[in-house]
């Protein structure tokens, strides 16, 4: 394997280390030293690879949403196919907010990585930069998406796009952090946001 | 003073250090030892009063949520002094919700606590039990909140008070979080709740 390759490769099995124990205890206090121990490596081995937590779990944090803008491609993609075209923009909306749900496995894992990387971003600049470039970018393309379905028609008067955008990723953001703490079932979850779609939508 | 009370007043005192450490570096990592420091008692004494770090979470998130329960109160009395009355249910409702979102200091605080409960519930069925509780009792109460102004007439057709109360919620809840995360200011989370009730509301 090309040393590149061979790099990166190591990053993501460490990642995925990393992951488990997202998703089984949580991050908090979790040192370098465990995540070399469920990856199977030494503490030395893995620092070749990621000198700090944070530099980790930014690595981990990119990794998944590159895992999760793949699957929401794949929710798009299929629906085109079953539509035979390019599916309106209210349904790609609609896929890409119930793709960022914890509605399986992996979008939980990727949300409960999510909760470690927030708690830790509040408090750190570099961190948090993470959220302030690729929230706006994913608002941007939202708000795209529905001057799209405005154009169309299709939007209920008077709504801003780039505010109704910000809305939805946080309503979105909210419906997952209370399906984490189980006040309510991911089916649940998804209701709400099919029900918020249902009024900002004509038709 | 009184054995009972001043069993409560070092619980409190506590529990301010533990809010100087989550408003500054958060939670993560910090030990019993790391809030006994800030405190300026030992770890003995500490440990007589909080044998865990999730107790001590525990007891500082719902002195959180008393004091904010009372800080909401005090907005809505201070509306119904202005109004000279019983302010309406969609008043009533917006100064609840205002008062969640990370608006000033104290809000801050709050919510910076709230987020490391949040990355420690998620994987803590005692911790995530106080949402389990907590979540639904609230939307009860904004469900409530929402029937009566059905009833008055002002709300837009077709909406469930359920549904509606607990989007409400995880709104707010999404609105905090990119303002912790410095995605956007407080005023633009408070505008963007703003424009919600609007849409939600009739006139």
């Amino acid at each position: 394997m090309p040393k590149k390759v061979d790099h990166e490769a190591r990053r993501l099995e460490i990642s995925e280390a990393l992951w488990r124990i997202a998703s089984t205890r949580g991050l908090d206090g979790v040192s370098l030293r465990d995540v070399a121990a469920e990856a199977d490596i030494s503490l030395g081995r893995l620092q070749h690879y990621f000198r700090t937590k944070d530099e980790m779990l930014l690595f981990a944090l990119r990794h998944i949403n590159v895992l999760a803008d793949r699957r929401i491609r794949e929710r798009v993609s299929a629906v085109a196919a079953d539509l035979g075209g390019e599916p309106p923009p209210r349904r790609v909306l609609r896929e890409c907010l119930a793709g960022m749900l914890p509605l399986d496995e992996k979008s939980r894992v990727g949300a409960l990585v999510g909760a470690a990387y927030f708690a830790r971003a509040v408090h750190d600049d570099r961190l948090s930069a993470e959220a302030q470039e690729g929230i706006p970018k994913l608002a941007e393309f939202f708000a795209g998406l529905l001057r799209e379905a405005m154009e169309r028609g299709e939007v209920v008067a008077g709504r801003d796009a780039d505010d109704e955008a910000m809305r939805l990723i946080s309503l979105v953001d909210g419906l997952t952090a209370y399906t984490l703490l189980g006040v309510q079932g991911a089916e649940r979850a998804l209701g709400l946001l099919d029900g918020y779609l249902e009024g900002l939508f004509v038709g």
